[in-house]
């Protein structure tokens, strides 16, 4: 018997015209870079982004396929890129505006990227960019802070202007790439996660559901969560789908700033790391008192969300719902949520559950697995390396062979972290990803460091780990080994690394001992160096 | 570029599956004959299902395609045979028990169903269809009354006895059929629609969205409208999904029975049509006061909820939410809720927005087009045929030739209602289709009772409209022209149908004139005799 279901492919363009259509007067709210609130709406988001998708394809000869790339803040013509490059059959491609010079350049010719829409404001780190390119990609620039476009460049408003409601989507296969994003990952180069509109669309259905995000026609979601990292978990698109009012902050990611915003707008769902969340306490509890619409679902990941915060943020009127994921995961794979029979434990022991990283999203699966390969139990103890499979998982990464340290031998994602899995399925990651440090959210490579520090011509051997630090969760220490007769200070390698790391990566922490610890087969016993760091704090200002 | 996504199938297996690993504990809940409860778990269900696939495969020679019936009430039995069957690679046939022996022989031959799952107290009705087969399939019999199974019939406990962990699910493609139903449809014949894995995933992740059906793991779901209508609207693959705990009221409709179910099992989320919802009102205002767990959704399809039915059961904690849909659209169509601009409405206007039939689910397009066939505007007041697109409508039926009376030239379903879209999309139907009568939720055809009328001898021409019915909402009036010199009655008509009909479709009321008005190209114009007759009332017990 055959099924007698149309086939119709999911794409992203049937949520821009579902939001144009059925939302058209729902409000997109932008912070400009002086602080001014910029207002527009879905109608007007679905008429901009057909008229940019016409214009990559008659303006810029944009083909089917093409990686168009972004570099740009949160805002509403980031939104209509979001839709308009996929609407022309590109490939959306969102540059990290964090990331140096080197790897901009890295992570655009990896894309082989043939146009990029960049804000007036990063046009300071993409001119730093252009000299390393070989090919320079066509350049558009959008006039975000309110100033003209300098000369020489073209200008947004300008490629985008004209009517295009006679532009009709290019016919498209729903596995067709949609967007792109590069990890800012464990070793080496950023590596480039390509997804499709299906896993985009299937992404932004079960995001939905009232016990993973529940983005609803009725919310206002403030978007503090990058667009440049994992999608914004993917909330550009699934906020569009259902029609609920957008906020994004722009450059303005200071607690008061998020704050007023969450205030002024309504805001009932917000996203963001625990760094965020632990900034925005902090000024709760510094008070003045705010005063909000009503409470608010705040969805964090990225990092683990202490109890503390989980229950000083209740406190407020935030609370928080605890997500896991990642690039390689669009990101949504499993969120924390109380279930019926959690109803007779106390706020306390509810938001250890809350704190858990969670259950995963249907269509996702997640298995445990030791280091001889086998699966482990899931009784809530036993720890082995999280791996995951899905229709929203990458199944391998851009321009790169097939790598069994990435994806197993039987198809699963090889997350790196360590987790366990309680006997309801319920997971909790145990051990941060041991080479990485993460800062303000965002992954620094420890071994990227080590690498280069050990580059030094006055050091033997060097180790990075995580120490704590206040207000970015970790940053790097580097443990550094001199060579006999030099004295080699923290400052001097701070210079030395200065020119190949973003400011942010570059580590403001140095300790030198004789000999860094190693394990009988060589490898550093880093568990041994975060033991010994262990109550070292980061003068990171 | 190509997208780096996996390609993983979607599939109700992994639904099965997902509710057996995390929602292990939770319990599915069904009233027997006897009114006596019987409570098991999703571990439970996910096992026996996986049984069952096992024998269907081991025992019953079940092969990928092969279509296997059920006969069934709402009961965990019956969930374990959504599963189940397409466990087994099989077709999932929910055979609707209120037909007609005729036409549940048609809709068994139509199917070519190769075995049927028959709850005993079906064995009656099953006895009557097995003389008018060709081929009877293998039947196996559910002791749904808790008595021994009859002697000569196969016991599904023995029928699905043994381990099954070992079971491996057939590999599968997305698009393969999961399950059918048959509509009870407007002119002639029962006509299949046959699901895929893919549109019932789509469709169950769709629906859990905040906005539409809302349904989540702390629900406690209610499923009075039944597993062989239009899946129920597929809330068996969704709750199980999310592991909301289900409760099915077996054969026990009246409103005193299910509002015992509303209480006793703390339902919070209930679905069925306008007739079951006007029933538990009268109940409720009756009294006595009842006491629910909290507020409780009512999803309400099938025909229009009135206003004031929306209003009174809001005065109870009971709240509708409309949704529209058909067997062939799996069913969610469209779903009306508030928005936030509804807010400065009173109770009275919000609950006339509530009982539009609503916005289409993301993933549905809708339209309305014009005799002439071309679009109507959406300005709330123009109205044309409803005609719809999506990944879980039907682009076609089961064994039957294309029929652009059905489907349109460019591959929209034509629905045959008549509706008005407003500005921002929300949907209502103007004009039932006008063939059809809506009796208690099920449809009668008019087009076939009158076929009938008109076979007996002594009736010239008849036609046969909706009249109001107080329970039923609407009833068969038939009105027929005697021929010259006879003298026959309604008892004589209705005697001479009761062969060829169910009996809940057997017209109570009959109404004699001198010849039925007629258009201009000779078809009956029933608008001229639905205005005649429309202060009529049935008299149907």
């Amino acid at each position: 018997m055959q099924s007698t279901m149309m086939r119709v492919p999911l794409s992203t363009n049937a949520l821009l015209e579902r939001a144009g259509r059925y939302f058209a007067t729902r409000e997109v709210v932008s912070r400009r870079p002086d602080k001014s609130l910029h207002r527009t709406t879905y109608g007007d988001i679905r008429r901009r982004a057909r008229q940019l998708a016409k214009a990559l394809v008659e303006r810029a000869g944009i083909r089917p396929g093409d990686a168009v790339a972004t570099l740009q803040w949160n805002h509403a013509a980031h939104l209509e890129c979001y839709f308009g490059i996929p609407a022309a059959g590109a490939v959306l491609h969102t540059v990290n505006l964090r990331l140096s010079p080197e790897d901009v350049a890295y992570v655009v010719a990896d894309a082989g990227d043939r146009l990029i829409i960049v804000d007036d404001v990063m046009l300071p780190l993409w001119e730093r960019v252009v000299p390393l390119l070989e090919v320079v990609p066509r350049v558009v620039v959008h006039a975000f802070s309110g100033q003209p476009v300098p000369a020489g460049y073209e200008d947004y408003e300008t490629f985008i202007a004209g009517n295009a409601e006679d532009y009709v989507y290019p016919a498209q296969d729903e596995n067709d790439a949609v967007a792109m994003c590069h990890t800012s990952g464990t070793t080496g180069r950023p590596k480039g996660v390509v997804y499709s509109h299906r896993s985009m669309v299937l992404h932004a259905l079960a995001s939905c559901a009232s016990d993973l995000f529940g983005t609803s026609a009725s919310d206002n979601v403030l978007v503090i969560t990058p667009m440049f990292h994992a999608n914004a978990w993917a909330m550009p698109y699934s906020a569009t789908m259902v029609g609920a009012k957008m906020v994004f902050p722009g450059p303005h990611m200071a607690g008061p700033d998020l704050l007023d915003l969450m205030e002024g707008e309504r805001i009932s769902l917000t996203l963001g790391v625990p760094t965020i969340c632990n900034m925005i306490l902090q000024v709760l509890q510094a008070g003045p008192a705010r005063t909000f619409a009503g409470p608010i679902r705040m969805l964090v990941g990225g990092a683990a969300a202490p109890v503390s915060l989980i229950r000083g943020l209740d406190g407020f009127g935030i609370h928080i719902r605890h997500a896991w994921g990642m690039t390689e995961t669009s990101p949504l794979g499993s969120v924390s949520y109380t279930r019926p029979e959690d109803a007779v434990l106390d706020a306390e022991e509810q938001a250890k559950v809350r704190a858990l990283q969670g259950t995963a999203s249907p269509m996702v699966e997640m298995r445990i697995i030791d280091e001889a390969g086998a699966e482990c139990p899931w009784d809530g103890t036993t720890s082995g390396e999280l791996q995951v499979r899905g229709p929203w998982i990458t199944g391998g990464y851009h321009n790169l062979p097939p790598d069994p340290e990435k994806i197993s031998a039987d198809g699963w994602l090889r997350t790196g972290d360590v987790a366990t899995i309680d006997p309801i399925g319920r997971m909790r990651i145990a051990d941060r990803t041991k080479d990485l440090i993460k800062s303000g959210g965002e992954w620094i490579s420890s071994v990227e460091l080590e690498n280069a520090v050990m580059g030094h011509p006055a050091i033997a051997e060097a180790a990075v780990v995580a120490i704590a630090h206040p207000k970015w969760d970790e940053r790097p220490l580097v443990v550094a080994v001199r060579k006999p007769g030099c004295d080699v200070t923290g400052d001097d390698i701070r210079q030395y690394l200065a020119p190949h790391f973003a400011r942010w990566q570059l580590p403001d922490d140095y300790a030198f001992i004789d000999a860094i610890p190693r394990s009988s087969t060589g490898k550093f016993l880093k568990h041994e160096l975060r033991r010994q760091f262990a109550d070292m704090i980061s003068r990171t200002p």
